[in-house]
């Protein structure tokens, strides 16, 4: 067993996490770290746990640390990071260079030149970037991201149809409050309402998008050269994104085409890795956030209403913002650095 | 004062219609219409009344009528109708040949040719084509229609863009579940949940847009030559259609020359115009429906969030679907018609 | 393996039921009865799916027969009901007449005298009501009804108060919208608000909670002596019925009485029976329908917030509405029926 | 025009106060204040506004003042406080040694011997324990609480009642989201959600209650003697408090005797007060809050279900609960004070 641990254990992602590391197949969850102030309390005192499932047995008693390097053991073989950003910007290169392997949620870092920012059916080899960063920074450790959950729900189906000739997206989205963390969204903003923005949201899913979409040179990664524009909206559901998805590519495609390449999207061989990756609907009013985003256990992504329009195709999108968004996110990513050796 | 029935007064829209009525200047309802099973009754009685203001005192004791050419009185002015489409699509042309003119929101006859649709800040002038509707139909009376919600939303900020040689419009839309009528969405369908579907309204966008846009010819109307992509979705707010908008225009635009045009466009001297038409935020989050619906007693329009993208130009716009999207949307009609001389 | 059918089969409780049925050790549905209608289509087809899990492979090519006695097995051992009570209380007796045993969740003959109601961990004894049924009716069959669903959140942890003499019940109601079937709740009437009126709901807890908690007689049940009263509102929430109990016994009685008594209550080896039956939480703020509704796989009772008052007790409990509160009801008293010997 | 102020004026209850205050025939508002952070600073950039008005312009541009006796000008006559109860507790008591007037809405000593805690319409003649409290403790200035939202929705009712001899009360709330204030609430915990359970509610309603139906003696005042129970809950709606009341008199009291009662409740000649103060519904479900919050402005009371029980009388009533219930209520005692002199 591959022994890990969550940094930012109590917390909304942190939690996820515990939710999706509970018997699993290779990893055992044995360190648990959060701010100084909850450190040396059991877990089950230190979280307020919110989840509809309970907190695992063997978790709840464990005793939880600092998020620093010197308290976390030698022999962890794998970190995840749900750190808030600011604080994973300055802890996760620090445990880096003590030598962990971080595969992290947090949004520090994730379009830095030298750092892997990897969903695994679409760019696995960019984690060769691995060998660059190393070198680069003088770790023994390593550093790899998850996009933000509004760029994991649209890539997938993105990376199906960059064989004909990705050249424009446009996006809006619709998207749950749990991707603002527990307390993000209050009641007060949201019931009866919508909030047509979210702080900087559309500039992560346009460069997140592309450094995705590009291609590992072997010294750094160059970015898809198309154009992705976002307008994201707040819309008052718990979980699921759903986005309306507007693209042009340089080949003539039909909606068959389209669905044909989601249909055909490769899947991987990894314990969290969904089968198909991208659920393809027939009805038009699916996918639905409700109905839809335990697909493939939170981890498929969904599709539907492909429609063709005068300039190009469109088509909606879904996955579960917290699952595949965020900690599955991390944790599929995990599970590639398991299998490809980094570990 | 001009002498005005409502048909279908005991609906959603129906109702919306008896409210805005209420107090106003020029018009005095005295007619109301249902199906033949509430013929006979009094309103109050035919009517199940969900708004939040009373029936008018005078309004409730009005006896219902059939909704039938022969049950109107003569010296009706004006219809404002709230049928059913396919009510309407019967009845209205009766009407009509009957002598009656009718400013109708019904869905039916929106895009036929000799059909004004009407925005009154927008093309004033599409009124004509009632000369060559009397001629070609024989009538005496006219059909005037107004466009569907999400039509009326975006064009009033679209025809302040055509002075910048609008091409392509791609438009998501968060619409409000009273868009569907009262029993139109259930509390299962969209709690907690988003639906990307509303049968018909993508196409409604896409046509009745490029007709409002178009320019009258003197026997008909050369629609514009855009293209237009929407992308429908129920959310669950009560009231108030939110837009994102992505254009692409022939000439350069910053965002100040988009707000600038939004602020410059023109209001109308009609009892029921907005002055602002369009009402511009400079914060990033609004407009909002709950927030701000109601601008100009729910007859402006709100935008914001205007940025540039690789390609043009985003923003978001807002309108209140059941007022300025319904209701009051055929009620200005009226008072254009009124002010014009065509009662 | 007991042949098993559903009869409305293509409804909300209806879908419920075969969901609860999939992989069930005992019971195996080969019968799907619905309107004329549907006779005739495969199920996939009759239905219109509304559940977050997929149809049963199986299942979904059962073709859906008439609601009629002349177009059901004879050999299906037991019928879960799921019909409109206007049907029910046509078909069931005309079912039972033919041999079949029913154990419906029809709200029709609930409170006749030789109907048992049951609850199996609050009442199993009254099945035996079904011998003075069958001699006074003539049936082969039998009828076993489950209480509405409102009645089963409150009446498990009731039972357990009997002991010190139950004499008084207040009870507020805080129901999902699932309750009224899909379509039974507008999304207009209940976003941002609540209703306080179900129609029927107050008399049915009022009645029914007597006949449960009341004694078998050999030849009748004598109600409870003690007095119901209900408030029933519908609130913004999807599953999970809420209820705020004021109770008086005859004996004083503490929290911890109470709570003893909630955790002592007695369970059942039946392969749906929930174990505990009532969950008792320590957090006032528990239980909470979205949070708690699915404890036991939605077939537990919830409880909290118990307290005294200046005049008895008061506290919380929670059941899933549709699990515990319907469907699963029906097919609890189906397992009692079977390890009785009554099939 | 009497002069007045508000404490605390950048939160909620403050906004609400200013939105109220707009226009007022009798009180000119010219004094706001706020913490020190924002002492200094315009209103309009001091406050994030969040009501669907916009701020009144000479409001807007008025200098937010420090929350203390020495920054707040001796000719202020009236001072509104929305002051958190932590803060209240503190500054509150040296405003009225330092001679002001305090209408409070903050929930510390609501329950001192000689602090008026007043629904105007219930109690006004509490206000002369103003008198006791200038005795003892010295003051020049005065405090006068208004009682919880939670409170002021019932007791208008309750007090209708006292004539029949009120014994006890048992009482479930349906409160709305911005009771808890703009930050209270989060999305996540009451989407699809109940929480049934508010902090120091309960024991609120059952203290205030009697205090307030109780009888001003001289010297103080002699609280009801009747057993008040209540059970507190959030629910997802924004504004509007609604309660299901179960009632037992001392006298035999039919509905007809509770609606009679209710309608014949004393209404007051002062600005804000509402005719009736209690508005009785029919229909069996209302009132309900989306529907029926604004009756009088917000100042009604709206009541409806009444019906009999085995041992009593039950029905529903509903207020705005941050109009009535909160800025309103300390507002209308302000023009109690004014009436009777007090300033």
């Amino acid at each position: 067993m591959t022994s890990v641990g969550v940094l930012g254990a109590t917390g909304a992602v942190g939690q996820r996490f515990i939710q999706l590391l509970d018997g699993h197949p290779d990893f055992d969850l044995s360190v648990l770290t959060a701010s100084p102030a909850s450190a040396g309390e059991r877990y089950r005192d230190a979280a307020k746990w919110r989840l509809d499932t309970p907190i695992p047995d063997d978790v709840a008693d464990i005793t939880v640390r600092d998020t620093d390097p010197d308290a976390i053991p030698d022999d962890t073989d794998l970190l995840f990071s749900a750190l808030p950003s600011d604080v994973g910007e300055r802890v996760e290169p620090a445990l880096c260079e003590a030598g962990f392997v971080v595969s992290s949620n947090s949004s520090n870092a994730r379009v830095a030149d030298d750092v892997p920012l990897v969903i695994p059916e679409v760019n696995a080899d960019h984690l060769e970037l691995i060998d660059v960063q190393r070198e680069e920074r003088g770790w023994d450790g390593a550093l790899v991201k998850n996009p933000n959950c509004s760029t994991i729900t649209m890539v997938p189906t993105l990376t199906a149809l960059t064989q004909f000739g990705l050249e424009r997206v446009h996006v809006s989205t619709l998207q749950a409050v749990s991707g603002a963390g527990y307390s993000g969204v209050t009641s007060m903003e949201i019931l009866d309402n919508v909030v047509p923005h979210i702080g900087g949201e559309e500039a992560k899913m346009e460069t997140e998008s592309r450094k995705l979409l590009g291609e590992f040179t072997g010294d750094g990664v160059s970015w898809l050269d198309a154009t992705v524009s976002a307008s994201c909206n707040r819309v008052p559901t718990l979980d699921g994104h759903l986005e309306n998805v507007f693209v042009e590519t340089s080949e003539d495609v039909t909606p068959e085409d389209v669905a044909g390449a989601f249909e055909d999207a490769p899947t991987l061989d990894l314990p969290s890795a969904p089968d198909p990756l991208v659920e393809v609907f027939e009805e038009p009013d699916r996918p639905q956030p409700r109905l839809d985003r335990m697909l493939g256990d939170g981890m498929a992504v969904a599709a539907g209403g492909i429609q063709e329009t005068d300039t190009g195709i469109q088509y909606n999108c879904l996955a579960h913002n917290t699952i595949r968004g965020a900690a599955g996110a991390s944790l599929l990513n995990g599970e590639l650095l398991a299998r490809d050796g980094w570990l």
